[in-house]
């Protein structure tokens, strides 16, 4: 941590010196032309009693130097980790493709659109049943029984299934009726239901808030690993900026990012991201380029009367196409679907 | 709703006419110099199924014409709400200061920072039991004790207590030991809890999430409403921006938006959107000015050794500086502490 | 500057004291428990120099110590500048009300709008002669013949004017014909106007871009003021963010962040922040409680035929209210118009 | 134009028929079941004076429905644009590859680099004469001494030069001796500078602002066509976002936006987007397989010395790596370097 001074007196630099040494760090004190730097060495992982310091008028501010997550972080193990689903694979050489729709609407429409993805080569199966929803008023899924229709589709054509988890308690029964628990941006600070992932036995996926740094994303995957959980894939869905032609701002540079400061797989969702069906098959190819471990695509049987999303959804011939469209890009960067 | 079609032929205006009609709109064609538009008039609340044409190649873009809001709105409501919370009064000229600690650290620090700010003419005692941290090695309150120290300290200076629930099993609790149950910005779109906290008998003070614009914030404090819980407060605590010289920007606009908007009290916490304890007291006097219902501010009799969030918290002193310096411009605002 | 390594190897070390050295700054290495930092002691505005460092692939990441503001700091000149215009004055408890239409349109607009701001208490004129338009086929402003009916006005009604140069080439006719010259938000890092505007004998006022750290404003302020015009009074007039409800996000912060970073004015400029006349009033309030050294406002006297920004132009009577209505905010403030 | 009526009394929407009529549009309206809207219809090009009527206390909200650009749309050229810049082509299946280093720094700097970057089968050669600095105490170029140095390194190894143009006055020059012009993100609204470009014969490399819209970039490509000169080529270099792990965020979804917006070529700069060029190379992937028509990238003999941007640049073996890369993702997009 270093604490940069607002005043080099002798007393107020001293004062900051007895505080570091307090809390257990050694201070090192670097006096420059203009600015006094006091540098607290030790672990950073407490560091708030030290942030604390600027609460005096003679600091001017405290920077970290290390990043907060240890578990999470490519230091602690440097091989890529791959993550084991079923019959899939995600991360370090596996491609996955996880696709399906945005909820799932019926046994008809889930199991339709289960053998839609399977036949184009898809992974894994998605569609949400516990769908958290900014109004109260829309369509909050089928919830248990949409569980089971997913889960029954899935098993009809040998796909694994990922569908979401909204709160605590819904953790275990998602964990029975699927394969991998998706964590929502909206909830990527619900720390209640990032432990309860933590403890389940099911790899994790944990989409990035919408507003969230990469850094407290990190944090969040470090929370369901801390329960004693390594099962975790993080999925790019887009970020909150001032662009409005889109939903959201693909933060394609996560990708790489991620693989710099960490050991997890990293997926993409352009589907979320776009907010519009034309823009979702070339950034999959870009997700492919970028080095990414995967992509989750939203793809309805008839999308202009899905019961959410329809405007992001692909039809099932554009779902086809997007396929096609990734697969010699992921044999040129030498990934196996 | 407005449907702006990208291709004005015959056969795909008839048929987004067709799919207006079933899902229960009348359709309105109107045909521009170099557009066709159709309105579908009707209840915009079930939106979804219209912004689902957008899947439509010859649609080029769906617009909704109403807020999505409706018991949280000014068109239900035309005078002010006043939220009461034992002896406070929140809204239509009731100016509330909630003071205290970030978190509960100890019997001695709950029971001088309520008598501080009782001291100083605060009018509720805030302080964090149970605490979301983005860290899982950072402290993470004291709980159930803290949250029982609080209601203590509150007890023997005469100040109501507001705290924060976050999950929905903490909310009876909560309710139990607080006047008033607090939901965190990073929790706004935890639904369960809106939902949980919907169904208590206490008022809800409901933070702005970092990264929601207002007509969200709105649909939140929708969802709390929707469960039969009217008394809702809103806080306004700083938005995620690029500007790195505060922790957030505080969005002091949104007061007057909401004001016109809605009907619902609402509040300024300029401690957490600074994050520095310099700024709080001209933020407080600027929140006062537009408009605002009431401020929640930190305290802490001793901040340089805070637990959490010392940087932003005022000492004892400051305090009643800031104290002194919103007085007379309530006056002039016409407003009672 | 602090130099975080991404390597603590004995080489790897020492050649990034060696490349310290040789930029002509003094280096102490201070060895970690996870990392070893270098800090380069020096005068840090040539710190490009250093930030190359990060080139190399031991090197983490460069941190600046010191603000890169000389002239514009505090730290410079403690006391308040107080900028003269005419007949007034902005800073240092003297409030200034700039008041008048967006766009120059007519003699008889420009005539009646100067009467309007005068009566009601402006102390300063504003209007567009030579407008920058996100749009070729705008009205872009009636240029010189707009400049001079502008200048007209104010002298007929006893005030200064203030008005903006586009262009490098402006500049020296906006200065024969305005009391005080305008640079806008899209031109706050033209550095060619910058430097022909700070080559002026007028006072500038330099709006913030609307993407622009506090920083970068300072810095464009630091351009004017090295070519020897010290007369920078700044104006926070909103910046861009993901919420939609205004056009842009008042940063009310800025106030008082500016008053401890640098000794110049700060006004705001409600009416581009919110983009809604609705919002003016309150929003000046607020700007005179943060302790602004000034506001700026749009008035036209009939908004709904405006050429330009009707939607958040105050009709005479709204703007008469917001005068009455900063008044005794004003006193409050200590602040004389 | 929509306009949504705040009140639906007779009076005042009869007030709002009558203004669109006085303006020249064909007024419908429409009765819904909580808001009456008005559809003004003709061309919305002078857009402001409709906007203007959300002055009015009885209107809510203006909407636009058309894009505010011509000559830069889709629709009035349905082919892709091919711009020639000496032996390069830019668009319509050719790719473009712009390398060299941020700033000419030496003429054995400039001429090393030619070489360097025209081996390795760049088709461009870029380099900074004249530089818009944050600070005026940087390295401001080499400014005509380098742009005809950057010129004579161009014909020594046969390459076309890109470089930027910072004043209306420095057009005619850097017209003389470069084959494109640049516009750099912090003048893209510089209109002086914008128009000046759009009458010189040289085709334009415009740079999106960072903290501009897609719609705003387009509107600038707009100006310079406006004036003549329909060869721009748009290069998405990042956006400001509240993200600090990269410098700016690549807003990655722009390629295709824009192909489907315009028939202008995009290219993507890479460098900037991410200050460090550890992710210059994934991202200058993820740009081809986006359907990028060419990068820019900034490449230094010796990036640790660099005068300007040296953390960004590559050294000459990795961008030799970026080379490699790219070619085999080319062909799979059916592009030709």
């Amino acid at each position: 941590m270093i604490i940069v001074m607002a005043s080099s007196k002798k007393e107020d630099v001293e004062h900051v010196v007895q505080r570091i040494e307090e809390l257990g760090y050694k201070a090192h004190v670097i006096v420059g032309v203009e600015r006094t730097v006091v540098a607290a060495v030790g672990d950073e992982r407490g560091k708030e009693r030290l942030t604390a310091l600027e609460a005096l008028p003679h600091v001017e501010k405290v920077f970290p130097i290390l990043k907060p997550f240890k578990l999470a972080g490519r230091e602690v193990r440097s091989e890529d980790t791959v993550v084991e689903c079923g019959t899939a694979k995600i991360g370090g050489g596996h491609f996955c493709v996880m696709a399906g729709p945005c909820s799932v609407e019926s046994k008809e429409q889930v199991n339709l659109s289960a053998q839609i993805v399977k036949d184009a080569g898809a992974t894994m199966l998605r569609g949400g049943a516990f769908k958290p929803r900014t109004s109260p008023y829309s369509f909050q899924g089928m919830e248990l029984e949409g569980l089971k229709l997913l889960w029954s589709a899935g098993q009809a054509v040998g796909l694994p299934v990922v569908t979401e988890a909204t709160t605590p308690e819904q953790v275990a029964i998602v964990a029975e009726f699927a394969d991998m628990i998706q964590i929502g941006a909206r909830n990527m600070q619900n720390y209640g239901l990032l432990r309860a992932a933590g403890k389940s036995n099911r790899p994790v996926l944990l989409k990035r808030g919408m507003m969230s740094t990469i850094n407290e994303w990190l944090m969040s995957a470090e929370y369901i690993m801390s329960e004693g959980n390594p099962n975790v894939v993080l999925c790019e869905r887009g970020i909150r900026t001032f662009e409005t032609e889109t939903r959201n701002t693909l933060d394609i540079q996560a990708v790489p990012v991620i693989r710099k400061l960490s050991h997890l797989p990293v997926i993409v969702d352009p589907s979320h991201a776009a907010g519009r069906w034309e823009l979702v098959l070339p950034m999959a190819c870009a997700a492919v380029a970028s080095g990414a471990d995967g992509i989750m695509v939203e793809m309805h049987p008839n999308p202009e009367v899905a019961l959410s999303d329809g405007q992001q959804s692909l039809k099932p011939r554009r779902f086809e196409e997007l396929m096609a469209a990734i697969r010699p890009l992921l044999d040129v960067m030498k990934k196996t679907l």
